[in-house]
């Protein structure tokens, strides 16, 4: 990987890389929470484009160009790796993004698909997202290349009861019911594994084990992404033994596009750590 | 009120207006449902900017370029009086649509609160509304202002919960319990008033008058802001003996910055009618 970024990139420690991850809002820094567990010896550069969300309404090339904007940031500031931690992003703009980078570019779906595949022995899988990741159908597509029969289910509802902060909550069980038993109905019965494929959705796992059929494994995109990354890179996970030895913190930078102070208070509960360097930055449409 | 639009209008029987209705979605088509009930024989040109939606998170300065650039189409089109049927771009925006536009503009909220204000008289009410138009305060400005004492409560999983189609399912039912349970506690459990703060809400009325408290008085928004445009055009209501034998129908149209298809499909459960004349408009940022 080639650096071309500022002096004090220049200067740092090349076995200590800077990551870049992009989302259109606070939800992938659920992605940003895997890497940070995976890799903590890094320094992470978050851009939420808070202020033009959500994609999902918005035309692919417009998609693209607000996802190169906000790339060509996060090279200027140093990353030598890009994340996008969007699905809508990913599913509607990857190959532009890639296109317009110079480094190397990892999205979401492919990490869910291919941790989906490894898991499933019936060749069944169910995957959940909001009303645009389900439309653009990019997981059905990745699932069906690796011969992986899927069931698409949209579960608008999930993400404002997040947001909402009813993360364990009654209603949000019953909603989650009705989703599931919808999504695990007629010839999807025999799915052995549910893609949770909405940077949200990690937050409602617990939940969502409780509910989901027994047999039936979960397989978080975020937690796939972060794998991914990590063999990119050629980490290694810490064996659990020697992680209270780990010394060396991540550093953390965020970028919004939107108020500052608003992408503190939501990212804190995504993030499961403080969210403080916040930076508002505009970008020319 | 002057006329200068297009050569079409100008050959126009006077007594018929050209109506232009404004929102950044779907949700205004609920004020125009009501203004086409309270004022059938006219001419309506709707435009929701789909696109660009939701208002709620984007500046003052953003929502007000944003609702200038529809207005001028509006206008364009041949609207002689505009409403500003959505409460983000009323609370943000009034005064600065009022400076760019040539005709008479009536927003959503000082309808609503002057209703409230009429129907109280414990002079307490309880506004429910998105995050962004609580955040705003609007309406607990124009209520104050009238001597009212208000309590704000944001519900922000009522919009979506809509949008799901959800409208009278017990979710919705359990959902709008917890959030009334909160906005009529303490000090607010003397008031006699609930004012809809939301476009979508008008959709959700038989289920909240069947939880609010009985002696409650609901106001909508929707419903107040036609009427009070009838006053303005010097409308008086037809009497219900006389309603069966209207001849003319309202006409129709509809613009939408995004897909026209997905704006019918939506548009029809708020209008109460079908929505056909829909045309796509490219707004320049």
């Amino acid at each position: 990987m080639t650096n071309t970024g500022g002096p004090d990139v220049r200067k740092k420690d090349l076995r200590r890389p800077t990551i870049g991850v992009f989302d259109s809002g606070v939800g992938g820094l659920t992605v940003l929470r895997a890497l940070v567990h995976h890799i903590p010896d890094a320094d992470y550069l978050y851009f939420g484009d808070t202020a033009r969300l959500p994609y999902g309404s918005k035309s692919a090339a417009t998609v693209a160009h607000y996802a190169v904007g906000a790339i060509h940031h996060l090279q200027e500031q140093g990353a030598e790796l890009l994340v996008i931690a969007c699905n809508t992003a990913t599913a509607l703009a990857l190959d532009d993004i890639r296109a317009a980078s110079r480094v190397e570019v990892i999205g979401v779906v492919e990490p869910g698909a291919n941790a989906a595949s490894s898991a499933s022995r019936s060749r069944r899988v169910v995957v959940i997202g909001t009303d645009a990741t389900i439309s653009s159908h990019a997981y059905r597509r990745a699932l069906e290349a690796r011969n992986v029969a899927v069931k698409e289910k949209a579960c608008p509802l999930l993400v404002p009861l997040v947001e909402e902060g009813w993360i364990d909550h009654p209603v949000t069980e019953q909603v989650a019911r009705i989703y599931l038993d919808e999504a695990f109905s007629a010839d999807a019965r025999e799915a052995d594994v549910l893609v949770l494929g909405c940077t949200h959705y990690p937050l409602l796992k617990p939940l969502l084990r409780r509910i989901a059929p027994s047999h039936v494994t979960i397989v978080d995109s975020a937690e796939s992404t972060a794998h991914d990354v990590a063999r990119q890179l050629q980490i290694h996970p810490l064996p659990p033994s020697q992680e209270a030895e780990r010394r060396v913190a991540p550093r953390l930078k965020f970028f919004a596009t939107d108020s500052a102070e608003k992408f503190k208070k939501m990212g804190t509960r995504f993030l499961g750590l403080p969210v403080e360097d916040v930076l508002h930055v505009d970008l020319k449409e």
